[in-house]
Order: C-alpha cells, then structure tokens, then sequence
C-alpha cells in the first residue's frame, strides 16, 4: 500500500505548460504529480495569456520568478538554474503537443504529455527518436489505465484465466455533446476544430482511452486491419465526427470493436472494456471502476473488488485505502504519475532493470493511438472500407 | 390489466407440430397460448418420431385420434372436422419452417411459425403472398416483443420524446455455446448445420430477437445498407458464425449496430437494445424486462418500472400482477398469444379496423428478419463490405 | 425441468371462493393453478355479490350451475356430484378466512388460502386439528417461496456453505401506501380495518412473506423472543401500523430483523432477505428473483442465476425456460400449486414417503405467520418491549 | 469547482499525533490535508516509538527537529516558534484522543480528532467548554459526510422535496471481522480493547459514521428514546459487540433505525442511509458515493450523479473533475479538510459570518457521537430495553 513514504527518493522538479485558471485538467496533473511527493511543482508557464499564467502560477505557490510567459523561455531559462525543472508536463490545446514535447526533449526535459501526443505517426515517431536520443522518458496521460483492477485484469490475461482471446469490445459514449456545446463553451470549441484537434474528434479524444486499456491487457495483440465508420451528428462539427464504430481484426483471429461517441445523449461517461475469452471474460467500466466482473462460463459471475487480498500483488501495490472504500480517477492518475517518476529517476540513473519492470503509458502508447486514429479515419474517409492497419 | 376474462369471444382451436417431449420451446408456446384462455390445444404432430409424439400429446391431454403422425395427416384429417383446428404453430428445425407453413396456409390454417419463417426473402414474400390470398394471418414468435415496457419505448419515441433518431445500438449475446457443445446435445446440433439452420447461425437466431425490438420501437426506420462480419470461433461451426457484428446505415442518416455472439463467455443472455435520439435515450435488457432506463441529457437517469400508473396504456393494457411483481419471459410470449389469436378472430371476422389496432410480430417482421440475415451472410461472405440493402 | 407433462396424473377439480372480476389475486391463483395441469377450474362462488360472481364465472368458462351464490352452496353441492370439487382456493378478505377454511375442511375439501389464514394462534391450531383429523392438505400462499433460487439457499445452508447462522435480515417495504389511498381505492380499504384484517396491517399483510422465505432456508431456527416497535404514519390507520421494526433473537444466538412497511415512498417492493454466517452470507430480493448473491468473506462476490446447471437438483427442478431467461412471480405460484397437487395427491392415496419429501407453505406456516404477528402487536402494544414467543 | 487556488489565503501550519508508519488513516489525513494548499505539514509525533515516529516524520519530508518524541514535547515546543504549528490532526487510539485533544486545546492549536471524540459525553462537554474559551475550532473526522451528494441530501431536505420526514434508515455493516482477525492484527486489536476502544466496537467505531450523515441530512432531527441490542458473535469479543441493532424514536415522530456491524460476511462496506420522507425516499451507498437515488412515490426512480448541472451549488461547489469521473473517498475527507481549514482561519479573524456559513462535523457531531453510544450501551446493558435520550 501506498502511505506516503519512499516512493523515490527525492521529488522531482517539475513545471507545467499549460493547466492555468481554466484548465480542470490542469488542476487533475497536479494534483496527481503532487500528491505523493514524487513531483515539486517550481516552474510554470500555465497559460496563453501570460498575465494571467503569471497570475495563477503564483496563486497555487510558484515562487514569482519561474511563472513564465511561454513554454521556449521556460526551458531556456529553467536549464540555466542548478536546480532547475527536470520533468514537464504538457496540458495544452492538441494542436501544441508536438511543438511543446519536441522543445521540451530537446531542452533535456522528460515530458508527460495529454493525449493526443501529436496528429500524425510520423511526427509520433520523431519524437520516440528524440527522446531515445535524448535518454528522457515521455509519458502520455491516459489516466485511466492508473486503476488497480486494469492491473488485475492484465495479470489475469497473462496467467491464462480467459483462455484463447476472442473478442475485444471497448466504448466510450458520453452525452455531454449531444448538441452543438462548443458554441457557447471554448473548452469544447477546440476539440471540433480540425486545427486545433486534429483529424478527428471522438475518435482520438475519447475512443483511444479504451484502446489504451486493451493494450495495457493485452500486451501481444496486434491489429491487422480494421474499417471505421464515422458520423457528425451534430453537422456544424463536420469533418470532424462525434460519433464512430470501429472494428479491428487482430493477427491472433481476434476481433475488435471500438464505440467512441460524445451524442449518447443521457450517459454519464460510458467508459467500458470486456475482454472475452474462450473460457471466461472480464468487463470493468469506469465509472465503477472499484470493482471488476469475472465471468468464467458455467460458472457464477463473480465480482472483484479492488483492495482485496485475493488480488495480484501488482493490483494491490498501489492501493491506498483498502477494500470497501471507493478511490477514485485521481487515484488512477497519482498512480501514473508515480510510474512516470520512477521511470525518469530510473532512466536518470541508467537503471536499465528498473524501466523493464514498470510498465505505464509512455511514448509507444502516444504512437499507437495517433497511429489507430489515422487509420480509422482513413477507413473512414474510403467510405468506411477495410484497410490494412500501417 | 388482464384477468382471464374476455380477451376473445371463443378460444381457437389450435394445434403444434414439433414442440413434444425434449422440446422446451414447445412447453412456452402451450403456456403461452393455453394462459389466458385464447387458444384450445385440441390436436398436434409433436414429433418427428410419430409414436413418440402420439404418448407426448395424450400425455398433455391431446385426444389420442388427434395426436398424428405428421402435419400432412394433421391437416387433411382436421379439415373434415367440424371441430377442426383454425389455427397451428410451428416448433420445429428452421429448415421445415418453409414448407409447413406453406402447407397450414393452403389448408387455410392462420400460422404462428418459429423464427426463421424461413431461409429466403423470396420465400418469404411467397409466403406473404399465400396469407393474403388465404386471408391468413401469419406470426412470428420474436417472443422478446411482448415484453410490456417495448410498448412503452415504441410510445415514447412516437411522442418525440427522445428528439430525431441518431443511434441504435443492439445485442444478443450469449457465452452458452463457448465451446462445442453441439456436439453432445442435439438440441443445439442443428443449430449450427447449414442444412437445417440455413445461411447463419448468430446472425439469424438471436440477432434478429432485437432487430425485431427495433422495429417494433421505430417503425419508421428503414435500413439502406449494411456491413457484416462474422466469425466462428468454433472452427467446426465454419461456415456459419458464431459471432458478427453489424453495422447499419437507415434512411434518415442514423446508424445502428447488431452484435450478434454466442461465445461471450460467461453472459447469461445479453439482449439489450438502446435507442439514442438527439435529447434522449432509452435502454432496455431482456434479463431486466421490469425495468427500463430514460436519459434525458442533462438530467438525472429514470427507471421505469412496469406496471406503473405513468406509463403509457398501451404498456399497461398487458399488465398481469402490478408493479414490484416482476412478470418474466412467459408472460411476453402470452401478450403476443393474445395479440395472434386477436388478430385471428378479427380477420375471420374481416374486422379492418381491429386488425389495424394491433401489432405484432407477423409476416412483415418475417420477411424483414430472413432479409436482414440474407443481406448481412451476402455482406460477410464479400468480405465483410458494405452491401445495399436489399 | 416442467415441460407439461405428468405432473400428477389426473387434473384435481377445484374451485375457487372469491377471487372475482376486481381481483387480481384471483388471476394469479388461476394462472397458477390451470398452468401445467394439476388443477383444473370446474366450480367457484367468485364473489359476495353472487350474480356479478356467476356472470363471472362463466366468463372464464365455468359451467353455469356450477357458479355458485356462496362457498356454503357450493361445498354443499358439490358434495352431491361424482364429478365434485376435492379442493378450494381461499382468496376472500382476511377476516373469512379462518369460517371459509374450516367449512371446506369440514366438507372434506383440501385447502388452498390466502395467507393469513386467520388472525388467532388458536384459531390456526384448530385448523390444523381439523386437518389432520379430515387428512386434508392446507396451504397458506406465501407466493414468493415458490421462486427457485429460495430452494438454492436452502440447500446451501443445509450444506453448511455459510457457516453458523448469525444474523437474519428480511424486509418488506414498499411504498404504494405513503398516503391514505384507502380512501378511494376498496382494494385496499379492507386491510386497515382491523374487523377485515385482523390485528395488524404491514406485520401480516407483507411482514410474513420474508418470514416465511426464513423458515424455508432455515427450517431449524426458533424464535425465542422478540420485540417489536409500530407506527401508523397516516394517522387514520391506527391503531393498524403501516411501518414496523420487529426483531427477534432465535434460540441458537442467532437474532434476526424484519422491517415491514407501506409507506417506503418510491420503493416498488422491497422484499429482501439476507442470511449470514460465519463463513458467508446469501441475499435475494424479490425483484430480481432471478439472481442470488452469494458473499464469501474474503472472495469475490458470486451472482447465482436461475436455471443454471451449477444449482442443486432441487432448485433446477421447477425449470421452465432455462438461465438467462427471466421467470416471475407466475412462475413462482405455479411451482407452489405443482407442489399443492403433488401433496394432494399423496394425501389421497397415502402416500407418506411422496409427502414427507415435499415442502410447501402448509398448515405450520399458516399457523407461524399467525403466531408471529400476534407476539409482535403483543410486543408493540406493551411499548415495543421484549416478549417471550408464544 | 476547486482547481487549486485561494481555498485559503495562506496555508495552516500543521501537525500530526500519531498517523505513523503503519497508519493507513494517517496517510489518508495527510492526503486530505495537504490536497489543496490548504494545510502545510511541519511537524509532527507520529508514533509511539519516538524514534520510529521521527524517521518516518524525516521520510514523509519533515524537519528533524520538528519530528518529536510525543505529542506534549511538540506542543511546548512549538509553541516557541514563531512559525510554529496552529493546528493539530490526532490519529491515534481511541482511548487517547481525550488526553490529546484537551492538551492541544490548552496548548491554543485547533484541533482534528479522529472519532470517537472521547469516551463520555462528560469528556466531550469538557472538550467544547475548553474549545469555547480558547476559541478554537475543533473538526472530528467523520470522513464520508464530505461526499458531496451528502450536501446535495441536505438541500434537498431542507427544500421540502421529501415531504414530512418519517423513517431514517442506516447501516454501516461490512465483514471483515467475521473471525477474530484482531489476534493477527495489530491494528484491529485495540478496538475490542474496552481499554483502548471504549464501551463499545462496532457502535462507535462504524455505526456513528451513518448516524452523523443522518445529522447533516436532518438538522432539526433530535433522539428521544431509542433501544439497543448488542451481540459478540466473536465470543473473545465481548463485552464489546460486534453486531448492533438500535431504534430511535425521533421528536417529530419519526423513528430510526442503525445497524452496526463487522460481521456481515462476504460485505465489502455496506454503509447506506435511506431518508423515507411521506413523498419521497433518497438513498445513497458510499461504495458507489458518485450516485444518489431520489424516488417519488408514484414516479419514475431517478438517478443523481455527482457533479452534475442540476445538483444544488452547495453539491457542486466541492466538485474536482466534473460528472462521469468519479471522486472517492480522498476527495470527501479533502472537502472536509478545505471546510477545517476554512473555519480555522475564519475563526482567527473572528469572521463570525464566516463561520456560520460553514458546516462540518465539529465538537457537537463529536459528542452527539458520543452520546448515542453511550445510550446505545446503556440500553443494551439493561436488556435491550428503552431508555430516555440523555
């Protein structure tokens, strides 16, 4: 369990670019880099508006000084201090994220950056160069994945409990966009604007979160091709989609399913995943992500709970506040910040044994998502044909 | 509310083929058609195996002259009588569905026929065409229908309630048949024979049941075209599939998914349908068919409960036992026995406006079921691409 | 599983007294009895108005001279016929029971009755010695018993699979009654008018139920003392309570809580029970009588569902439609008057060994249902204090 | 929403007595605590052993010199500081929180108690006499009432949407102590240690928790009389009990009802509270704390979720990450902690109007806990009888 202590051995010091006033997301990093003690929050250059970053920066305790008006004179600045930042973290607009990761690598930063890392896989795979050049550890904040019972169900996977994997269903259908919000909301605006978001709305904002976690689950399946069909049912948001079915096959003979939407008008979030298997299938929803159901054929369905000792030793490592008592998304996102931190203190040290054990979304996890989105909307812009995943 | 009073002026004469001794499908369909007094079992040709069927019918009260040995017999002898049955239903493998109903029809016989009326569309207009000259009516036993609150969203969206129609998400999805359990009961056996249970397995016994829900609940819908792909995770079951998922484009710009499985392991049932409008959503799962969900975005979830004063009369009209009593799968099969033997008496007596009133599942869903099917197999088998839906 | 056939070898004649065109309750003791033939319907006095009763009558298909003015003329007359009545269901006003019970005994009818079966212990014990000496069967419809999954906790308790039994938690507590809608509704007005209910209102009407759910899955625990505390939230029923906390310790240290209410506003029904153990505990709630939870400590929550191959003998005995499939309350009377026929059946031929494996709610539960609600209004009556049981 | 500014102007130094190494609820203190910048860890007596306490204070990024032997040396000696502590966060064994607070008030630190306050309702008069005359706040950590659908229950209430409150129902019954696990563990031995633990176990230590809800859900609500029943199903337990149950008349004439229970095998958490008012019912569950039912007698069953538009500002003030991500229990004791924070420093510049704007669980929620157990106990002692609330 974690209590607070020795998670690594010294904070590191750590800005944000981006996450000022009106960021919630923001206000989420930090409290996941902050909370337990692995990350000092010293630098920042939180906002567009430099008055206002400045502003905010020392509102929330930066020291005057290090609240910067954008992201080049922080790096400039923090690489001439002795204890200037080591790590930053990126919460701006989609658009930026390349620009920014690539300053911040080059400035010897390691970076964690909000998802998308970029639009394209060959700026993607730029940056994976950059940073293996680089020695830094990138991570991409797919915060889900920092539950326990991902773990749980990653571990499970391995030891054989589902048997032969079938099929792979993932949603993620929210509501909250059922009309055209964005006209009244700039939080929204960007996310349907082809130059800020990219080449598609659901489908890279909210439909990779599940993919992500079928990675983490299923480390060796590997899509071979899939076909994406995508609708904006709310036509002012046109190219970009607001509603998406995606079916992959895998190279094992598997098959896939993705249904990312932001019209499903009255759910709340409707983040799930169900892996299947020939013998017993696993399903886990986010929204109760405390819990996880384990359905062997024939059998009584079975509910797992997170904190509970007949867990896996790796879905209990991180667990704070034992069974019965709910923890929540920014618990799964400390947890990744935690493995973001140990990462970079293992790759500052070259411990090489250290980086093989942890696992969390890193650089790979960034391609894969800017690659799976390419291809669906390849698919989907050939009229929602099959093509082979590249 | 429905209290064993009135429901007809005289119960039908009525008779089964297939439906004796291991079939549990038969047991529902006399349950159902005996409850409420709107059908008179007086004849049948239970079996393929004569004397077995003989001993089954006099075992549930048949008069042993009128236990026979097939539905040929079964016809010309009842046709004599005075007595003689009006009215058959068909409980026997998907292959013979064809050919008895053409037979009950040409012995002027109303049907009520298993799904799949048959394996072609072009044998399904045929048999269209023998019931309007006959002027008989024909049903199809999508029992799922007649559970009450399916009345309620078929309300529901008709009152605009949940705004323009954007997604339609369905499923039927079982893990029974995870393994090859065809191999040790016969009563799945045929299921999975192309001879007997023609072009699809999934596809057309279970992805139909909320196919069919959607047509009761959106009448208005029409499919343009559609893309199918389809899997046998079994491999012995290679042709037909055993799980396939759907993707559908109606005429309004709205799209729908089928995810037709009988190998998610450990689900019990799987059936759910979700309605997505442009306010509103509502959802409903076969194993709950008590209770639905209505989402109005930017509100608190409702469940509705059946049985309750705020539904709408068409919901209650079916009401047995009041709500907090859950009714179950027996007493949706009765409200379409009600509805076919209605239907059967008001086209005896050529009531137009009685026969308007109702609905149910009958040719129409018959014919659409097997082209739906037909369409989705011609999908599929060109790899898995769109096809116009025809 | 119940496929129709043989249940007893010959339908016993039956009629009903009460149970008429306003009574939904008589419906269910129709569906009930009439589904898989064990009885069949041929005489009834339907209700205290006897032409209403006999227009009744022949409307669900009793023969004219057989619809009787009042249950007096019909024991009467069918006593005269070869082809008479051998058993009567019982679905008046509480205060006929125990007059309309004896006479039928004294007629030399098995009885059916609607639970109480009358409103005194020594009343109850009458009936039984009357029963006993007549060797006729009584049952008491304590409805909710006949669902499956009760026969599964049973047997797994008998097992041994949760431990010494500790504690005992059962409630029934709907909200249908949070205003005084006596007042315009007379299916209701009659049970908060103690000459026509009897001492108590919630305590008899609905407390019973999961009482008797209690004594199926633990035959061996005896009250040993209780107290019980009583209100009459709308004032106009008092001194009739419609809310009461009883609770009870048994004789092996084991206590048990019953929570009976009508004013629990916005719940539907509310019938729960739950037993714990040392080692586990098992909850069902009569809404989702398909599914039982199963609570070992330490381990994953188990869902057990109905149908399933993993359930003892005897709770897939009564089977109709397989798992997955829901089954209702109908189901759960049907499987009470299968066991009624049964037991009558045995009774008639003497048939000790057939009898002494059947369990159903008879005599001894009408008798108990009785006692209990008697020392709880001692209970509440002298200030909610602890009273020895009786 | 709080996104990491102005909760407060300037951080309160602090401090906490015990919370130590193997204290999971010292970390979950430390978490609420330090979430916000609303409270700053300077110092601390973190355990028993005094040099285990001081490695782990240095481990967790205390001073040395600040990390003392026990908690008089540290009140004594900061109060020589000029930046010395103002408050102090007691997380040690039941039967020291007296001695700790009383000290900490004189020593002029407001103070943060772990419930129960003390042992005797004499012993928590004397601790508010105390916080009166030094002006100090004192906040007791009844954890889950910072959920924020708590306050959303509150609002509710107190608009009339329930109508006239009639029932409470409350339970706090999970199962982790269904054997005697306090022999293995340390950390659950103390709390059957009437010495250590007080007059009771599961009545203070699980069962005030609900009831506290209950206080902020229904200020108005006062005891008048209530009855007990305790058992030690664990025998080694007794006299302290590890399953309760207690009825409460209300002044208003409404009753209550608490369960309070460690033994409820196979339970993860099981605290509810169900406020039964004569029109509707509202129930939450702090295993799924992101959700609230509200159900109108006669009306659909509504679903509240937090952080939602059409919660009341009050709910939604609290609010972190927005509706469809859920909050866990971290963020209720932040809530809670934000609140303390708030009072303590509107409390040093004697705003008045401040402090009567906030609501938290303070010295009175420290005694009413208190009180009722002594009540409970008291009752218990006497036979399970009713006894005047005192």
């Amino acid at each position: 369990m974690i209590n607070g202590e020795n998670l690594i051995p010294v904070a590191i010091p750590w800005a944000m670019v981006g996450g000022g006033r009106q960021s919630q997301i923001g206000y989420i990093h930090r409290s996941a880099a902050l909370r337990d003690g692995v990350f000092k929050l010293v630098a920042g250059a939180f906002d567009i508006d430099a008055q206002r970053g400045h502003d905010f920066g020392v509102a929330i305790g930066v020291n005057a000084e290090r609240c910067y008006a954008d992201y080049k004179t922080m790096f400039a600045a923090e690489a001439l201090r002795q204890d200037g930042i080591r790590a930053v973290s990126i919460a701006t607009p989609n658009g930026t994220h390349f620009a920014i990761s690539k300053a911040a690598l080059e400035a010897g930063q390691h970076v964690v950056c909000e998802k998308p890392l970029c639009f394209t896989t060959a700026e993607a795979e730029e940056l994976r160069a950059l940073a293996t050049t680089k020695n830094k550890v990138v991570g991409v904040t797919y915060g889900y994945a920092g539950h326990q019972l991902i773990e749980q169900a990653r571990e499970m996977i391995a030891a054989d409990e589902l048997g032969e994997i079938r099929i792979v269903q993932m949603q993620f259908a929210h509501g909250f966009h059922n009309e055209a919000v964005e006209a009244a909301n700039p939080a929204t605006k960007w996310r349907v604007d082809p130059k800020m978001a990219g080449p598609s709305y659901v489908l890279g904002d909210i439909g990779t979160h599940p993919l992500y976690l079928s990675e983490v689950m299923l480390p060796q399946l590997k899509i071979q091709r899939l076909m994406c069909s995508r609708q904006s049912f709310v036509k002012s948001r046109a190219p970009l989609e607001d509603n998406a079915f995606t079916i992959m096959e895998y190279d094992n003979g598997a098959v896939g399913y993705v249904w990312s939407c932001a019209v499903n008008a009255g759910s709340m979030h409707g983040q799930k995943i169900r892996v299947i298997g020939s013998k017993a299938s696993i399903e886990w929803w986010d929204e109760r992500p405390n819990q996880m159901t384990f359905e062997v054929q024939g059998k009584p369905l079975q509910v797992l709970e997170r904190g509970m000792g007949y867990l896996h030793p790796r879905a209990l490592a991180d667990d704070r506040i034992g069974g019965g008592h709910p923890e929540g998304l920014f618990e799964a996102w400390s947890n990744l910040y935690v493995r973001y931190a140990q990462a970079m203190a293992a790759s500052d040290r070259g411990d090489k044994a250290a980086l093989a054990e942890l696992h969390y979304p890193g650089i790979e996890a960034g391609i894969e998502g800017v690659r799976w989105v390419e291809n669906c909307v390849r698919s989907a812009d050939a009229g929602a044909t099959w093509v082979d995943y590249r």
